[in-house]
């Protein structure tokens, strides 16, 4: 990780990624996360691509990644920071550790918009994203940056008044017009706006997305793929996800919280072959803070009509699941960016509760993600 | 399914599943579902072998089954039909639509042994039981027929006074002498014992084994592949099953739970490369009959040293887990018999917790589970 | 249990239970499940009233109660008992046991109201239900009769257009008419609606409800005290409630579900001294029938701010935790109306919800129903 | 909380705390959280004497507490703060606001015995930790000294080789021949070897014990009254515990963890008439830390035999729990000699799984403690 700009020369391994919603909490524990990480301070825990199938296969080096991002919100980096040790999201001592890190990445944060009683129309905004990055990559002479949406979910856009692109749009087309592979960790629209469509097939960039796969989709993801493989008809699956912090908050908004439902429900459709009966629930409990508790409930039919039941507990801290898979999923792209692969990136799967794309179950997703390292691997020979 | 012998002409299609433990549980309930679902009375839940890529795969047909076996006890199978009514087990009016083919079970079911008392030394059981199974081959004019070890686990042999097989090595003995093959459904020795090692390689019959993973084992299978692939290292793996029946009075023996535990662990260490800390309690609840509780207590770490938690409780009645899996196994052994095949099948990992080679995850093991039943397609063209 | 009228003289002790719901699941439940305890066929589980406390309290007799009651459903009593052994709701055998209870019961169900198109107004089907009582008890010699709801949720009635009284208040308002005692085994109005205050007040008659506390709300109202005692400040208390049966379908109208969760919040509000934050759900989930599964988290500050978090599942069969409830309530009030006390029962609330006044803690609620029942005692002597 | 000596005159409400394992986790939380709380800087949570129901019993304020004790280990307790800190225990900062109290402590801390290699006998060890106890009484001008038991929970003493008094029942002497009331929070012999009965007779002194309930056996001391008093017959109680920390490893020894079972196994049989089937499991995983998890499965029996099940995980940090009830105890006990009392206070039996007498259900335990602070209140009168 650099922590400043270089004015000399092109770094041609230097990497960036930018990171809408840059000042929130997953984005404050990949910064700090990943200077950690590079220095020898922490484990790469939960990073993927630092296991053995992801050698030699070309990936930036944590030590080479640069990040900014745009944001509403103006809490400085480390000032997250010691805020997420508080609530116990990250090791004491870390914020300090990673100061410079953190302040570096804080300076290169742009304000995000639409803000309040914003004047400028789409059009203006889309330009006025696209020269942050652009400025982004020239000032630290970076060979590519990649735009990875970690923000807030939005609600879902009104069918009607759709005159206006929602902002995960709006950052999306900037990423396009700024010549930037892109990846939606969130549910939000992002690049999937038909009006993007074409604008997304013209512009030869990789992408990827949707919904990071975090926590309970992740399970649901290798439990639905056993009641297929073992016959074993579910009756219903039913679910109640608690969480604090600012997802909480954004889902309390029943809006959002369908966004994000419609993307869990796939997995289950897509193995099972049909969506069982049983509602999802997402409660904000800001008790919780940044830890989230995910209880599902899965009834099944046994051999001659016997019913049996499979409950799951999990309890894990939301931005500590993310970062890592945020780190992964730059790298990854920002490689086949480099390859010059186009398009969406079907084997990245793995990583999204709604892939554009490829296996539903997560061995499958495993296979398909280790056989594109194998590919990036073979291409650099 | 049959319900008397026929005296006039071999059937080519006829096939023998003689169990060891003709009288338990498990036996009783895959004599009477088998028939039930024969007969178009019940869905074929849980049966793998019923389902798309098993299609033209040469099984022998679920109506062209015959039961028989070994057993010390004495209960007719009508009448303990009956009892896993009362307890939940089996549906109201099963037993009474499958009278006829547990009727015939029953009277193909011969004394098992050693009794108590028994003055008969290991040649001479093993040769009654060969015996046995030559007549029933013979009295029922079937093509083959395959041994399945459903008993109650036995304990671990004293590694001292090994003058004796264990029972169920003496079961397995009888099936290679008699040209059967063979498939243990339970964690006791059967064919693993070091002096049939030479006999079964003799032999050229096709065998499978260990154990059933009917439950927590099933699911550690696809959840221990989770924590690998997303590189979140498991600190604790801790575990307590709670039974009742036949099977929780068994395992309260410890010498025949550490059987058991022994097979439950190598899911663990063989995918995560190492045992991880964490107990495993078996106990046995007479209150809950044949139903079956798993609580598992997963802690693993997340980003940044995190710790996280999954829990999962999985409710399920035993024998009803059992049986689909008893004659999916017979089918594909018979099948593999027929086949021409002999030794260990290693693709039918997917229904072992011990099983002989082959992959450890559940995703993997259904991959070659699959695989295996295309070449049998292809085998028949 | 008697199973026909008795045309020649009064019984002192024959006592009526006049069920709103009479060929709904708990009805069926208690009128299958007396019979089978007065006749000794299975021990009195979950009756308190068979407890020692409540001896020579002077409580009628199982063996003299006589059930009839009102529906708008159709299906005989013993089809129904028949469908609830299919459920697992009802032991194999009881239907043929109680045939002769089941059949004299359902002789004594008369229509209720208001049906699909029915022209009569209010007053009309007040009359009607009085007059349907009093021929009830007449009949069938009667010492009295209790009116005991427990029919399925009614939706909470709109504000506004409140010319009619719901249908739980028709029958409320039929008991005082009748001279009957009144119990609510539900969360619907009956006798809480404003317009029947004053007749309420007139009538000299005792009374108790609303909403049998059987299981999730049970489980609350040992475990909030125990917070508030440990001076533990819980942070938030969420639940989710998965059910099928018609309790589920009636419940997944969000209006009826409202009215349900306002009691369930009550216990705790009262408890703690205010409601902590969290949701309550509950989902209609066909697939568990009349099987009920709550799950509760409740997240807790320890000392010095540490984070803790208790968890409860609690699966039990509804009708069979409703219905000796049902009989105790209907046996106390019987025996508060011969003792000549009115008003509400406030020494029930160990039963209920949200009781008429009294503790809101279980243990002090027993203290004062065991107290009651020494009351009862000792004005025998 | 007084952090030095004085040295000038007798203080009427200073009051010592001798801690036996006065470096253990439980020692230093509650010598730092007595500190933070009596400074404001945190609320009393957990601290049931600091509730409205003991406001002007006269207890000993928090500020005119005075700790010390004896242990083996020599970490210093502010280094053990630290340590507790970075297992998420203590919260960040405490230690350094706690300075200069944990630093006072520390210095009073006076070694343990028998230590490995120790050539004193056991009147030789009483007499000596009886010196320490008088010169802490004398030095620090108290006006009386509590010695409370937090040290790990000793293994069961073999019934034959009784020459030696455990450690516990060392210090239990100690304590009665320096005129100290005493506290016994954990499961070891202590006061009740059967040597000291006589002696604890004579001294006049007030005691409490055994084993303090802060997880498992304080939900089933409220969920086990539940059942009997809804007359719901209990077919079988299981648990498991997973926790590490010391009292983990200690734990891990079988000997040590009857001793706690069999206290944990009282409120069961008190409360339910008879102990349940049912196995408690005591489980160390290290990557616990000093958080313990628990999970209970109630099988029960509902209305008609149905079959039920109740369960509940708990999840607390064990320092965290235990501490306030530390200070709790102390304060009472204390209270309880400047009021003359002698003998077991079987009105602290709200505290303990294995009470000197009382009632066992937490409801009744809680009505003891409050008219005992009521008697207390009418005392200072």
């Amino acid at each position: 990780m650099t922590t400043g700009p270089d004015t000399t020369h092109l770094h041609p391994h230097r990497t960036g990624i930018w990171l809408i919603g840059a000042r929130g909490s997953v984005a404050t524990t990949a910064v700090a996360g990943c200077a950690a990480v590079a220095a020898g301070l922490q484990p790469a825990t939960g990073m993927v691509t630092e296991t053995a199938p992801f050698a030699d296969t070309g990936l930036p080096a944590l030590g080479d990644l640069v990040f900014g991002g745009h944001d509403t919100a103006t809490t400085p980096l480390p000032k997250r920071a010691e805020a997420l040790v508080a609530d116990g999201v990250l090791p004491y001592g870390l914020p300090d550790a990673a100061r410079a890190e953190l302040a570096a990445a804080d300076d290169a944060i742009r304000p995000g918009g639409p803000q309040h009683g914003d004047t400028r129309d789409d059009e203006e905004l889309i330009a006025a994203f696209a020269h942050d990055l652009a400025d982004f990559v020239r000032t630290h002479r970076l060979a590519r940056a990649v735009v990875v949406n970690v923000a807030s979910t939005e609600p879902a856009a009104p069918t009607s008044g759709g005159d206006r692109l929602p902002p995960s749009s709006l950052y999306a087309s900037a990423a396009l017009r700024a010549g930037c592979p892109y990846v939606n960790f969130t549910p939000s629209t992002g690049l999937h706006h038909p009006r993007l469509r074409a604008e997304a097939a013209r512009a030869g960039l990789p992408y990827a997305g949707r919904d990071g796969k975090t926590g309970q989709t992740l399970l649901r993801s290798v439990l639905a793929p056993m009641f297929a493989q073992r016959a074993l008809p579910v009756r219903a699956w039913s679910g109640t996800n608690l969480l604090g912090g600012g997802d909480g908050a954004a889902l309390a908004d029943p809006a959002a919280a369908a966004v994000k439902n419609a993307g869990k429900a796939r997995v289950l459709s897509d193995t099972l072959g049909e969506l069982p009966d049983g509602e999802l629930h997402i409660d904000n409990v800001p008790a919780l803070g940044d830890w989230k508790t995910a209880w599902d409930h899965v009834a099944f039919d046994g051999f001659l009509g016997s019913r049996m039941v499979l409950q799951t507990i999990w309890q894990g801290c939301d931005s500590a699941l993310a970062a890592p898979l945020v780190l992964d999923l730059a790298r990854l792209t920002a490689r086949a960016h480099e390859a010059g692969l186009s398009g969406p990136l079907t084997e990245l799967g793995f990583y999204f509760k709604d892939p554009d794309g490829g296996p539903s179950g997560l061995a499958d997703q495993y296979a398909a993600l280790t056989g594109f390292a194998e590919r990036l691997r073979r291409g650099r020979a």
